[in-house]
């Protein structure tokens, strides 16, 4: 398995799976003089925690981190930060339920492709590293990237914005902060989310599961970031989200209606405010070429159901070569969406402030009259 | 400015702009004995080439490119490929047109941000590195991607599936191949291309522009392909795709849709076919867990309408800092969805081989039974 | 601080520094179906845990490593390996006489530049990351190279060939392996060592320090290993050895000897052993061209005496920005060479391993008749 | 071949061979607002350019340069340079003597390791990409290198310190600068040029070729470049250095001395000067924990004769796998000690600047009190 390092200059680095002993996260790129702590940290890896509700898999994880390197008395010196978090939920129970299966195909799942690269040797117990258990890395470098964007004004929140074709209204980013984590599948739409939550319940009892969109805003991002050609700010978010094991489609601003629009209709016009340029419409999401043009940047993330289902499925024992079922598997969540919405937000954290890091580096070298940042400050934090 | 390398082991470094003197386009990973040719990479680059109908930009480039390295009488040697295109039309008439509106920020251009990261030093000739031109290098290097691809038994191809809000019928494989580039469009449902090509010439009477979306099938790519965690195949491509400037959204197999469904209606049912593990259906795309499942690869891609209008657009004088008209700029594309899908071809194949190189030389140290490999091959190639 | 991350494609990232809670090794790249155990990587990490004579510092620490995942059921499952070593010997009193010298700059000391880039953040404790107690992470990830070595029969071995000036005689693989770890200093020319040591005793009493030189051998390393221009295999040494902290110098096979001789003296020639190449005198070091020939790979590397001595020496307090003394601190090495020799092991291991992982995917594309590979064989392995 | 491009973030690509028709680099990196003009670069690759003196290879190569991308009207855009340089003297009767010749393996010579690596179709013509050649490409980039250092008030200057044994004194970075290039070997030592020069004419009688030592100084590289871990400046310079085709050995300051002296004799004492930090004595060659400490750095470099030579050598002839003659190959340098200094220095620009990109950015994360780089700046620069 290669691959286990996202970004170029703020680096997250992850091992560890569903049931291991334990998850690491090193994050490389930290700066010094910061006071992250363990409870900062603490606060988005509860945010994907298991176990929350009703939608989520009933499995036992408090996923404690620990923050074991980088910090001297309360404050980073720098150094990497180490970030560890124990597996705990491993009783023999669940690992004998891994065990019966252990040669068969989930449909849906990722495990299939493990088979043909790992064989025999590929870790059956939860679905091992291709479990989503994974994401607690992901969150924990979240984390302290959010820490950092911070102070550079720049925030970003996710919220659900549609469920098994239920869709919320559209909204300001306000409202979005305003109801943020207000029920169990953190749609900011609080009337639509009783539908969705309702809806979800039947699907429940159906054994099924659902999908969904999630929508992710940045805001406080300053015009120009990302590379213009192969390594677009576009690209980087792109790579961080189509990274995530269930995502299947992904929008910038006005995404595929895009393709339906007229250039004239599409161009977002810039008019002048004070010394900065501002845009009267963000079709674009944000983006202009791929890179940041001051504006808020809006994604949206296309998230397949959960593919463990408690439904009897067509199934092949790879061991054997032999066409099998596939009974139902007991825990799992109903829809990912509450789950996976911390980790969206985790990937555009990392992928805006590792892109700040390539930006400031070369700026340097620029030597620009200070005009032309100015003009580029991010509305709302000018 | 950063960033001009797409990939890991197979690697393509471009350079070039607008109205530069040449584009080079350096491959990193060439292996020896294939007997690439110029007219190979030409047959490519033909296809991106502006100017063939009356939906592209007038301007006239001939594309000629030479190889200019790591060839040995007509054999690969191993060493990196050099490319080079020049710049042919670049007559004094059209720099002076550029330079004319130079100081202005060209609404839904990549150019905006080019002000904000090289302040007055940004190349205001046909856009410099943010115009489509770069793409030459992608194609460029791509066409090698594509030679070595073949021996590997993988075939990358992409029509156009929706313009300004037409949609062309679902097609198979064998269908698209059989229409491929019959018509202006390359959209391979004939009836609906005539359609679209007719609602485009009123879009450009009106002196506008329009989008669309463009579907990329890859066949032939064994299962396995892409790392688990930040380094899917789905994500390489991501990142592949949305780095080309145009694109606004992008879809894995059902894409959005998927996020309508349920588990059950989503998951693709494995069976066996010999040695083979296949699936009844293809719902995700080809991509499991964002690795390849053996299944082909469906793709799609949003594209926004040519952001140059002939209509008088709201501007800002950067120079100045002064609001102000942007008036029509001659030159451009209607569309640019057939001097797109060629881009998106390329990076497809330039994704897929990458990932190629990296599990091929973690295989070998896999020591695994071959029947392994065996249930991963291809559909259509075992 | 960035750049924790070893390797291209086997990739060792580490995080831990002198005083933190512990130290986090990640390699990533690690094939599946090994049975790697912590005993294993215990034996390496014993090689250079400290306090075992009176060459080394006194520091107790016990550097017992736990595998935290990657395996199932004790056989790698091909997911990243975890490896977690807590650091013990944290005392206050030791952590007091660092406080109390933590504004003074050590002369000779990694910590100074320590002091520019992370300013009043540095961390003082033990000299932090500068330590070299973040090697235990690069013995950990070598550790896991040497396993996977074993397998393709490459073997990575190092002795002291020189300390303080007196030279042990040069030696055959053969005897290096039989006298290997015979004494404090690991010297396998063991009159010599009994000189050494002697030596070093009265360096001690005097209370200073004293450096030396390693040399590292490889067998088994087939011919071609490394890419020719940037990525040679030299060159991935050379940044693996010269990124230890203590090093000054390094040399392959006839190193500053070479600059002395004529073309004539220096080229090995080659002979023909049965299919395979072999060169008669091993001048070059097994490097031709920066790249494997087969034959062993013979590496020097100069090591300079430890810094931290016992004696007065001039300083500065910068925070004051003062002159001041720097009187003696207690515990230090009185010549790294025996804790060193492990982590040049170690970095050899991986650089080696790498460009392994690098070669094999490539060759896949090559399609070569088998007489090349071969050809190459190296030699005691074909 | 993989492996092309030498650095992070200032990143120079390149390709081309021996008898290729071009050789072409690409520098990514590049800022805007720079008045590159290729008189500036040719500056750089006349002093490598073949046939300058008795002691080099009379192949008539004119290496005129040309920039085909990222200027303006004279002035840096921002977009990657392109660089590129035709080779000329391709003359059949050179090429024919390379392909009598071109199934033997020449002693010494970087083309056995290709043989292995591509079979028959090694590029056999003038060594390919095995050739000395190559270094165009380096010597290009380090010239773009070269003017963005001068800005920022770094120099880098190599001369010839020994040649086939006999060794020049010692010398201030001033006295190299008034002596540098002075005679056909670039010895700084005049006196001991002629000697040196002499020694040379009669090794060329005698059909032999003779190795040397060049020393690298860098002046006005502030404190704390490098990255303390894997990332040492000092590791990147090793790479830099050990990936030209010719280099043995390496030392940084006092190198392979510092392994015989004593601690207490290798501290270089640390003392004030205004607000900087000083050292008075520079054993460290300017490094310290592999990071700069704003001192001169100093760095020597063992390399090999030229493994071509007019005298019969033992060979193999690798398509029949018979041992065979080597007979002379005319067209030789005597020493390559003339070509390599200016490679040399390329790379070590290279290597610094790239470091430097890698500190600007981290350092606007630091948020450090001024007086820390202050502290730092370079000696003779602040």
């Amino acid at each position: 398995m290669l691959g286990n390092t996202f970004g170029r200059l703020f680096r997250v680095t992850t091992c560890g799976e569903s049931y291991g002993e334990a998850l690491f996260t090193i994050v490389d790129g930290m700066p010094p003089g910061l006071k992250l702590t363990k409870e900062y940290v603490q606060a988005e890896l509860d945010k994907r925690r298991p176990g929350q509700s009703k939608l989520d898999s009933p499995r036992l994880e408090t996923d404690q981190v620990e923050i074991v390197s980088g910090m001297r008395e309360g404050v980073s010196t720098g150094a990497p930060i180490g970030l560890l978090v124990y597996n705990v939920d491993r009783q023999d129970i669940h690992v004998d339920q891994y065990r019966q299966v252990k040669d068969l195909i989930r449909p849906g799942h990722a495990e299939y492709p493990f088979f043909v690269k790992y064989g025999e040797h590929a870790d059956w117990c939860g679905a091992g590293r291709a479990s989503g258990r994974e994401t607690v890395g992901r969150v924990a470098g979240g984390a302290v990237a959010k820490m950092i964007l911070e102070r550079e004004g720049i925030d970003v929140i996710s919220h659900i914005v549609e469920s098994h074709g239920i869709k919320a209204c559209p909204m300001e980013f306000e409202q979005i902060v305003a109801n943020y984590r207000k029920n169990d599948l953190n749609c900011c739409d609080l009337e639509k989310a009783e539908e969705m939550i309702a809806d979800l319940g039947k699907v429940r009892e159906e054994g099924d599961t659902a999908g969904g969109v999630i929508e992710i805003i940045a805001q406080g991002v300053p015009a120009g970031l990302g590379e213009p050609v192969f390594d677009k700010l576009k690209a980087t978010i792109a790579s961080g989200l189509m990274g995530i094991g269930a995502t299947t489609g992904l929008e910038f601003g006005r995404g595929f209606d895009t393709a339906r629009m007229k250039g004239s209709e599409w161009n977002d016009a810039p008019y002048l405010d004070g010394e900065h340029v501002r845009f009267r419409t963000n079709n674009c999401g944000g983006f202009l070429g791929g890179m940041s043009n001051g504006e808020e940047l809006r994604i949206r993330v296309a998230v397949k159901p959960t593919p463990t289902i408690s439904v009897d499925q067509d199934s092949i024992n790879v061991m054997e070569m032999k066409e099998a079922k596939l009974s139902a598997i007991t825990r799992r969540d109903i829809t990912i969406l509450p789950r996976i919405y911390p980790v969206a937000e985790a990937m555009v954290r990392m992928a805006v402030l590792d892109a700040l890091y390539m930006a400031k580096g070369y700026d340097y070298f620029c030597r620009l009259d200070p005009k032309w940042k100015k003009m580029g400050e991010p509305r709302n934090k000018a």
